[in-house]
């Protein structure tokens, strides 16, 4: 019994040994993070110096260029670009809409079609998103306009699963809204509050049906169209769009490495997306997730911790309106036989972190949170219950043992996401570093301990 | 063996199952909370009905009164004012400064007295914090205006850290220069970042030393006279004041409660403080833990959980410039043998809450952890290990099992804490009412199992 005891006795103590050590590493990284702001200096180059980077455009290609230069300034061991073919898709001319002949705040979905040039003007059907719609009658619908108004449910602490339950009228509103014989849909935007910013997103459309031009109004605009309605069903919405898909083009994934000294055919992949919508510089979504992967190779470089794994940046081009960089970072990773343990993204935006979403067996969460939950509970970043990952690292399934997400504070992500005022001043740089400071040490047990036995 | 073994299975199923029905409950506090909307609307009403609320002042009177009426209307077994002596400072004019003759930010420290009608103009000495005053000579003060500008440390995560270790200089500031001579102290704000918002804050006098004016300067203007003082030590600092302190006025703090089924002699205290600073309406301080606290009361009304023990609001009377509202709660209750089993203050702002900071023994903090963090971990409220409570409930210490304060995330608090700037706009709805939520969660816990053995 007595030998027994000693036994965990001294389990205990080693075990608390390393607890505390690797508590004093993770310490520096939120410190060194939150004074040296060299994660919220880089994403105002990224802002400021590239603009908007919706794939294919001028802006994704200075930002391709951009990264590239920040990740070469590291010292690393390796920096370099990935070819990848993206859609296209442009904007055109501002967009204009009114109800009868009062403007509201209105933009093009991405990859829609835009409407012929003198715009389209029809009466309106409000439905509560994709389901009500279901149950009407073709008959009131053809010719219309299908304005889909289904609102965030507040009753969600995470405002994602109130995104992941509206969005569907975004991607599918217009071909299904087709199907019945509408000429263009109206989405109410993806938004947590009533305000006069339309949100845009991707939408798409099914080759066997018409396709029609839709757009995303306002929630404040979406709340004037409905009580218009209810107080006449007979007025006429009008909206002009210019908006058009090009060829595809030639864009890049962007990759930079520290070799691993123990297992360097061991790689710990670490990533956010380079493009985003055309609306604004999108700080948060996902400039944010860029800067904070840069970072923690940083944070490695300047507290001279060496990883045993290699940890590898990737800045992953068009993410947001077909995913052609992570499909083909993974088709690479795995024709290359890219042994991955782990892949993690940032693309919930830049606020203060919670911990971390994983898509893992469960036997692999158990043993994460039984590893390491107390300490990173210490720095509150131990929330490691929430399933998912981000959506370029997916395409990792299968040949990835964990897929994971920096998961942050989501309650101010949808004032912003895919909007004109996701702007490098509403990112706030103590969130944006402490989400850097999180995945380093995520990051650097992964690297230290493993996964697995 | 095997019975043993029994009882353990036995134990696990019926905690689970506890668990689980508790989780119910936290997730309807939760879900109510974020759909009502009722706590930001009383947070307006407090902000845009009584406007500041500083003690002695007609918006805190408006306030006790305001307040009162919302315990009212909640059908409580009692609603009551407890009268309370306080302090009554006014600010009187728009401070006026300038370096040399250019314009700056400031206000009057609360509690300073004010400048002589011409103001004060005089040579300035910067330096670090008292410690660095500390070691000058005396001869090169005198005369002349001190310029307290140790800035937040930003490696701290949490940002009350940096504000403790900082704020010294904003309290003692004063005494300690007037000790060598000092004719007036300028004093950085306490805020995290560059901007031009001067934050005012309660400083104090020893009755001992010769009274001197003391103003916070925004923190750009500070960098400014630091940058102008590098370049030229002989600059002049002009500033002028009329604040002064007029005669204790009568005020209140205002008490509700739900009287508890099976100990209705034991009282679980939950509170925020009803005064303000006078340069806003003060959401984050405190009108977020006022409307919070009555919050609670309002979700055990709406989902019909009916407490065992006694839950009474008191929303406190000068919390800011003298603590007496919170003196005389403490006093009351140990005068008429009152028992509190847990007083919990919301006083860190109305952000997305992370857990409860706590002014408890090992054994119990422990205790609290073991039964409850992995079911506050599920509404990402489980962070149990800072130390500290409200300075209301601080004044329970030895009459209370447990002190306590919500603690939510602080990346943003002082961006506005005593400044111009602390608007209800300025306060996010959810995270507001999620932190009523993670309070009401808190109560019901302590409430349903108590407290100790």
């Amino acid at each position: 019994m007595k030998s027994y005891i000693f036994i965990v006795i001294l389990f205990l103590t080693t075990s608390c040994f390393a607890q505390s050590a690797d508590s004093v590493v993770l310490a520096r990284f939120f410190s060194t993070a939150l004074t040296k702001d060299k994660a919220y200096s880089d994403l105002n180059d990224i802002c400021k110096q590239c603009g908007s980077r919706l794939s294919g455009s001028e802006g994704a290609a200075k930002a391709v260029t951009l990264v590239h230069k920040i990740l070469s300034s590291l010292d690393l061991d390796s920096v370099w670009q990935q070819d990848v073919m993206v859609p296209h898709w442009v904007r055109g001319e501002k967009e204009q809409a009114s109800i009868n002949t009062q403007p509201v705040a209105i933009c093009a979905l991405g990859g829609s079609i835009g409407t012929p040039k003198e715009g389209i003007t029809a009466h309106v059907i409000e439905v509560k998103g994709l389901g009500q719609l279901a149950k009407m009658n073709p008959a009131d619908i053809g010719g219309k306009i299908v304005f889909y108004n289904e609102p965030f449910d507040q009753a969600y602490r995470e405002t994602f699963n109130a995104y992941g339950r509206s969005v569907q009228q975004r991607w599918a509103g217009a071909m299904e809204a087709a199907r019945y014989g509408a000429v263009g849909v109206v989405v109410r935007s993806m938004a947590q509050h009533i305000d006069d910013w339309p949100h845009t997103g991707v939408m798409g459309y099914n080759d066997s049906i018409v396709k029609i031009p839709a757009v995303a109004i306002s929630t404040k605009a979406a709340e004037q169209l409905s009580e218009s309605l209810a107080k006449n069903k007979d007025i006429r919405f009008y909206f002009k769009t210019s908006c058009q898909t090009l060829p595809d083009a030639k864009s890049y994934n962007v990759i930079g490495e520290l070799k691993g000294s123990e297992h360097p055919e061991e790689v710990i992949m670490i990533g956010g997306h380079l493009d985003s919508w055309d609306l604004s510089e999108s700080a948060q979504d996902d400039g944010a997730g860029v800067v904070q992967s840069i970072e923690v190779l940083r944070l490695f470089k300047t507290l001279g911790v060496k990883p045993k794994r290699t940890i590898r940046v990737v800045a992953f081009m068009n993410e947001e309106n077909g995913g052609k960089g992570g499909a083909k970072y993974a088709e690479w990773a795995k024709a290359n036989g890219e042994k991955h343990i782990a892949a993690i993204e940032s693309d919930a935006g830049g606020f203060t972190p919670r911990g971390f979403s994983m898509v893992a067996t469960d036997t692999l969460r158990t043993q994460i949170k039984h590893r390491w939950k107390d300490l990173l509970d210490k720095f509150e970043i131990g929330s490691l219950d929430n399933v998912g990952a981000g959506s370029d690292v997916e395409h990792m399934e299968g040949i990835c043992t964990l897929l994971a997400e920096l998961h942050p504070d989501s309650q101010r992500y949808f004032d912003f996401h895919h909007t004109g005022r996701d702007t490098w001043e509403n990112c706030n740089d103590r969130e944006l570093e402490m989400g850097a400071a999180a995945m380093a040490s995520f990051v650097y047990l992964i690297d230290k301990y493993g996964l697995g036995k």
